[in-house]
Formats: structure tokens, sequence, C-alpha cells
């Protein structure tokens, strides 16, 4: 059976030049970057050749990229360092982050820390309105994302930034940049964010590796202990095979709008077919992203009946296995409909093709599934 | 020019059958293991499977096993994890332990803990003498390593736990294991140890993934924030690809026992060729490690001239690029051997010819080489 995989912001297949990367640096030049023989050198250089091309995606300096072993790691250093670098103050995030920021944050509050998490409107965006009536002149931190994972809204993470400087709050600003990477053009210098966040399993690099965009000048405490290595802000030897396969991947990523963009139309389109569907996505979502409802055949369901055909969708985020989605209760959707929430998210290897895949299975889904009340 | 890499205590080149794996797992089974569809489960075979692996070597089950960025990210979860958990009282640790260790201790330190750092003798070994006297009815959490990274010295690890029984210690047992792990028998839950750490690149696997033994029943704090991978102990995407090829790394590693004796009682025949060679290994300490000093030689200048022909050595360890050795010191070896000191460590691909280029390196830096006084 073809498989038709449709779940490509949970993860992606590694890019073949990536992996060879990582095949190479794990067989040849396998040294480790801080032993002084050139076998170490040979390991540091391509640790920098990564830094750059990784960095390059930013618009930033090699200098302030820091690796980390994902996305989640980088969250939890942006938060929880920037935090306690600013103790005491005021932190604005949005309901609708991932958990890493998340529950992140929450810890923050057990210490005492005061949060206000935003609420998106019923398409999960987050209004710059709201941003600036939260930010205050005690904030002293601000986290959104730029695209939300789970129904790929647009947040908008470069009005944080003025909202900040209008505001005349001390807060640093941090932008989940994990589902956006290579997608958007992003340039957190330009436009005063202080710490970005990105992950490699995202844009055809490996599970594994992420990394942390600290501005110049900024300097965090570290939450690990040990060799003091990318500058003693994330110590541990670093995880070379996987940093090399992130550079080949950052360097060759491409945004592919256009054909998004076709896919996107195309399923919307070919998804007005049947009245249980309702799509979940704004049309200026994220066009790699579409999240949508069959109403009356619950999340589970349906993604197993689609798995059996071939079709790999994800109910809500990868990252939250069988929980509700925390994305879709903030957008305040009706319970049939949050229930019943699918998403599907491409990637280059996508075709019109495996769209009429996933069509075809959702009507023999429907077809064939006993209707919940959900 | 050949390569004679004698610097396998530093990291080891991966086992092509072990990047076949990661291979596979970037390009094939690519799946998210959070995700619910067929391509995620068998992702989640995988990592069982590697956990399995990897637990045996331990002789531990696999439910005790959580997977980690790699042997620091181990170390530090099992010091500030652990004393967290048991707030307040004394720590016992050694003063030759790795810097992921000993910086986190004295992170504690700073928050008020008391820390013991006992100190070898000049063999590099810590007497069990010391380890009873240090432990108290106050001690609520010994760590200690099982075989010392640069000079190969194997600590009274198992007696560690006896004497925190003795002394009726309210103590847990963390034991570093990663220069042990595949080389000496290791069975944690038998000899009463609670937290264990290893890693994958010290025995063929890849660098950027380790894992933490904890004793089951034994519940640690987080340090991370997100999803809820390995049992929310260290969430984040799953570096599946150097979980995978670590499980296949373990189930294969051999001790080597007899190759890495012959090989180590080879080297030391030949060394004594060498006036200015002094040993600073003991002869029981693990085969594949010996440390040495070319006394009258700095040990960067001769690392560097034998790297010129090939051959690959440490000074010191490789996690603490340029830093005088915090072991030796310890040691308390004369300044002049300390800076003098290299470390060969072998592994399965060495052979007695690697040796015979290492002595001619030497034999060379000697003859072309200015004595300094160091």
């Amino acid at each position: 059976m073809k498989e038709i995989y449709l779940d490509n912001s949970a993860t992606t297949k590694v890019l073949p030049e990536a992996a060879e990367k990582a095949a190479m640096l794990m067989l040849e030049c396998y040294g480790n970057p801080s032993s002084l023989h050139s076998k170490g050198t040979e390991a540091e250089r391509e640790l920098k050749k990564a830094r750059e091309a990784v960095a390059a995606r930013l618009s930033a300096q090699a200098e302030e990229l820091y690796f980390t072993s994902g996305g989640t790691e980088a969250n939890n250093l942006a938060v929880l360092s920037a935090a306690a670098k600013r103790r005491g103050g005021r932190i604005v995030t949005t309901a609708i982050e991932h958990s890493s920021v998340l529950e992140a944050v929450k810890s923050l509050e057990k210490q005492g820390c005061e949060a206000v998490y935003l609420k998106p409107d019923a398409w999960g965006r987050i209004s710059e309105k709201d941003i600036l009536e939260a930010v205050d002149s005690s904030t002293v931190f601000v986290s959104i994302m730029a695209v939300n994972n789970e129904v790929g809204t647009i947040q908008p993470w470069e009005y944080a930034a003025k909202a900040i400087k209008l505001k005349k709050a001390p807060a640093l600003l941090h932008v989940d940049a994990v589902q956006a990477f290579c997608k958007l053009p992003l340039n957190p210098a330009k436009f005063g964010v202080d710490l970005m966040s990105v992950s490699a399993h995202k844009i055809h690099g490996a599970k594994g590796v992420g990394a942390l965009y600290v501005r110049k000048g900024l300097h965090l405490a570290s939450r690990t202990f040990g060799g003091g290595q990318e500058k003693n802000l994330r110590t541990g030897t670093e995880a070379v095979p996987l940093i090399g396969a992130f550079g080949v991947a950052a360097a060759k990523a491409e945004d592919n709008k256009s054909l998004f963009t076709e896919l996107n139309l195309h399923t919307r389109e070919a998804l007005k077919e049947f009245e249980e569907v309702i799509i979940n996505s704004p049309e200026d979502a994220l066009p790699c992203i579409i999240n949508f409802s069959v109403v009356g055949i619950r999340s589970e369901t349906m993604l197993h009946h689609l798995a059996s055909q071939g079709v790999y969708v994800s109910s809500g985020s990868a990252c939250a296995k069988g929980k509700p989605s925390h994305v879709l209760e903030a957008m305040a959707l009706p319970r049939e409909r949050a229930d019943s929430a699918l998403r599907i998210s491409f990637s280059k290897y996508n075709s019109k093709e495996d769209i009429a895949a996933l069509i075809s299975g959702i009507k023999s889904g429907l077809n064939t599934i006993a209707r919940s009340k959900v």
C-alpha cells in the first residue's frame, strides 16, 4: 500500500543529502569537536558550517545560534533562562503556545510570577490590540509563536516587539518559530526579537536537534552544567551528526509557497464535497497546514480509518497524544468540532494525488463509520 | 596519511550497523513516536527496541531507562533532580568527577547545600575508607563515577552503596558510568544504585544521545517542560535516529577485555623505552585507558606533534579544552607531570601497529621538540 504522509507538522522525512551528511559525520568525521587534534577540529569546522547555514535562514550571525536537543529544549531555555534573568515581573504569552512554552511558563507561575495567557479568536489568531493591552511597564518577558502548529494561523509576533517598545516594557521577546522556520521570512534582529526557537525535524532535518537564536549581547543563564560547549549556554558534547544534517536541511529548505498554496486551495475545494466538513484554519494561515473537522466522527476514529488506507494525518498536536487540544479549546470551537478535528500538513513530497487519497479516505470513512454524537 | 585514532574515551567512530539504523530511521521510519498512525507507532516500536537493548546492558528493565541528549544531560538530571527531591542535606561526591557532575553539585552549593569532594590517591583512586567517613546520616545524595575518564581508574562505586547502608543515610546513589558502560559489568539494581548515567558515543553510538537509569519506583522531578515524552521526565520529541543507533551499538558492544589488556600491556612495555615517560594510570585501571606524561614536553605540544603524524590522542579530557586537568590536580601530580600528560584510549579498531605509530611519534617528538621546563 502506498503511504500518503500528510503529517509534516508533526515531523518530516529527512532529506537524503542531510542523512548523507549525518552518516559522514558518524563514520568518517567522527571526532569530538572539543578534541585538539585534527579529528576534533574537522568536526568543529562542520559545526561551524552548520551554524552558519541555520543562522543564515534567520538573517542572523552564526555566533547568535545555540544548538539544543530540539524545539522543546530551545523553548524551555528561552522561557526559563530569560525569566531567571528578569525576576519578578509579568509574563505575557498566549493560550495557544506549544506545551514546551506553556508548561515552562506555568512552572514560573508556581514560583510566584504573574502570567497572562492571551486568547485567540475563533480562527486561532491573537489580536494586536490584546497584546498591546496585556504588555505593561512591569512586563519582563513576552513569548508568542510565529505560526500555530495545530491550525497554522500566523501570529502578530512582529507587532509584539512594537508593543513592548510602545509600552516601554523591560521585556525580552521570545518567538517560537518552529513551524515558521524556512517557510516564512524570519529576521529576529530586524524586528526586535531577542530569542527565537527553531527545530530541525520540521524542515527535513532529523529529530533530536534544534537551536535557539539569542540576540548578540544578551547573556542568558545556562540550565546545563559541564564542559562549556555552546559558549556554556548549552553544555554537553555536540550532536555533530544531527547538527551537520540540520545545516544541510536548512541550506536546502525551500518555502514551497506556490506548491503549498496550490495544494491548500485544492484541498479546500475538494473538502467542499462533504457537508460534514468544517475548516478550522483561516484562509491566510500558513498554506501547508489545514485543520478541519469531520463533524460526527471522532478525530481518532477517522485518523485510524485513514491510516488503514495508508493516509497519515494528525488529530491535534502529535506532541500531546490523546489529550484534547488546548488550541481548539482556546479558540472556543464547539465541542463537536473540537472532538472531530484533524490536521493535515504538507511537505514538498506531497502532490494532488495525495489529496485525492485523503478525500477518498474521508468518503469511505463517512460511509462506513457509525456517526457518534460527539 | 593513515589515521591512528587513540582517543576513544573522547568519542568513537560509529558502528556501521548503528549508522545504518540511524539512516533507516531518518529516511524510512521517520514518524514522530507521538503520532497515532502507523508511521508513529513504527517509530515508537524502534524506541522500545532500543530502550530494551540499552537497559539489557545494565541488567535493568526498559522502563527504568530515560533517554537524554547525552551523558552531560543524564548527569545534570541525576544531580539536580535528585537533590531537588531531598533538599538541604549533605552531598558526597569526588574531586575527579566529570564536569557535568562537579559543576551541577557546585550550583547546588551556591543554593546552600553542603558538598564534600573526596580526593583520590596518586593513582586517581577514591578510598572506601574516605567514602565511609564522608557519608553521614544527613547525606542525601552520593555521586561517584564508575571509571575516571582521564586516567581510567576504577572507583569503588559498589562500596558507596554499602557505605550508605552502613551509615543509614537517606541518600540516593548516582553512578556516572559513561566510561564503564559496556566495558565493565554494571548492574545498578543488584548493587543498590538509584541512578546511573550512560552515553552512546563512547560505545560506537552517535554523539547527541545518552540515558539515565532511574531505579523503578523512584520518582524524579523533571527539568524539562512540554509534551510529556520519556514519561515526562525528559520531554521533547525523541531523537529517534540516534536512539535507534544507540540500541544497535549497545546490543553489539563487546567489552574487548582481552584485546584491550593486550594493547595495554604492550603499550606499557613499549613506553619503558623512554626515560621521560611516567605512567599515571594504575595497572588495574580500565585497560582501554592509559594516561602518561612525557616529562619536559607540554601536553598540547606533543599532542599536536603526534597529530601531525596522524596519531590522535588527548591531553586530559576532551571536554575541557585547554584547561588544566582537575583530575591530575586532585591526584596531586607534580606540576611537570600534570602539564605533560597525555591520554590514549583504545577501541576495537586499534591494533599493535597503532601503538608502534604512537611510539614512533613520541620518539620523533622527543628528538625534535625543544624541552621546556614545564
